[in-house]
């Protein structure tokens, strides 16, 4: 099985190829560029390197939100788009699941989270648990869009030691400093934004299990309004007679 | 700080860019390439997607040995050219030290195993120690040229669960399920060979620590001799009078 991941879910742009249980290619870029100007040619680089038969992949995989408007966009119009020419199904992949993977073997809670601006973040909860030596990763609180306080109330209440990443973690470094109430520690580096190649390694997992969608099926999952849906939104409601 | 990560130890082709806590890039391939085919491409890649000025790096990480000696000497042939002409020093990782510490926050021992032939592997065990919430990367064994079995040996001695990775996990896969007597488990397709970036992060701590050596001074460490320096020892040896 043979899987091409692709995230434009944030300021990461990312791409990996995952045959099996080999990483045939991953290449990421955090950097102020748009990802119209990355995601593709970073995969036809790759491509090249690997010479890479496109027609040989069994699915393309995509951070399907949430994440960037804009950025989404890029990456699930990418995905559709070589999905459709190619007649390759689309693995839709949880952006804030596929980041938490990342952590593998750990049995502290996993948060990610994004800045989602407006005062919240898209986050959720996760660890591995070990059973008989095998890491499972379990879901805590499947991906949302709440306030930082609000996930912290969650983490307090659970009341074991956190791993925090992404890119909400510098923009509310205060906020946890002060209110989180149990042991914590931020994500390195190499393990602390979007991650193409454990991305892809879990769509082989949602492949195996036929977790897939028809190319012109597949739509990113936003997890909240738009702000110009938000903007009609209230002026509709607020043109209603009382 | 920024660290320009090199590693070409293994099959795999690596190449990051890690500055303090944020990993500008990170590019890797496993495919049967030479490494003169590809770690330098892949470092104009790179340096071109995130415009990076060679100039403003503090040092150039290289994976420093055990591994493939002619990768290892592509890798360290590079890495002290470009020392040498930009001026900057060289963060000797360990190979294997390197590939455990991709594995971040697991409080299992960590066996990396790479294929070192002659029923040998390189390899060593680490493990994340938790200390009030930080994951403190811990080495348990150094690492070294041994037979298969005498890791295991050593491992059935600790009796804690285990995550194996590394190219000589399928090689030896057969006598691991045979004689590990412990729970153990095979890190998954994104963190089972070498990865730059968290080479370069690891090497970011190094630095700080003033752990680097002048470019003209660095040479890999192979942990063994090379055959052809072993079969002129052994004819030598045998040339020796009784």
């Amino acid at each position: 099985m043979k899987i091409l991941a692709l995230d434009s879910s944030g300021l990461v742009a990312g791409v990996a190829v995952v045959e099996d249980d080999t990483m045939l290619a991953s290449y990421t870029i955090n950097y102020k560029k748009t990802h119209s100007q990355t995601l593709l040619p970073m995969l036809e680089e790759v491509s090249k390197m690997i010479e890479l038969d496109l027609n040989t992949i069994d699915a393309i995989a995509v951070a399907a939100g949430p994440g960037s408007f804009t950025g989404l966009r890029i990456g699930s119009a990418t995905a559709k788009g070589l999905g459709f020419a190619l007649g390759k199904p689309i693995v839709e992949i949880k952006t804030v699941e596929a980041m938490a993977y990342q952590l593998y073997g750990t049995e502290k809670i996993i948060c990610p989270m994004l800045d989602a601006r407006r005062s919240q973040v898209y986050t959720g909860l996760y660890t591995f648990e070990c059973k008989e030596g095998k890491s499972m990763f379990q879901t805590i609180l499947e991906q949302c869009a709440v306030s930082v306080t609000e996930i912290i109330d969650k983490i307090n209440e659970i009341g074991k030691e956190v791993i925090f990443l992404g890119d909400g973690v510098p923009v509310y470094e205060s906020v946890l400093k002060e209110q989180v109430k149990v042991p914590y520690e931020l994500a390195p580096a190499y393990c602390n934004r979007q991650n193409p190649g454990a991305m892809g390694t879990l769509a082989c997992d949602y492949f195996a299990q036929n977790k897939f969608v028809d190319a012109k099926e597949h739509k990113p999952d936003y997890l909240r309004l738009s702000q110009a849906e938000r903007e009609r939104l209230e002026k509709e409601q607020n043109a209603k007679p009382e």
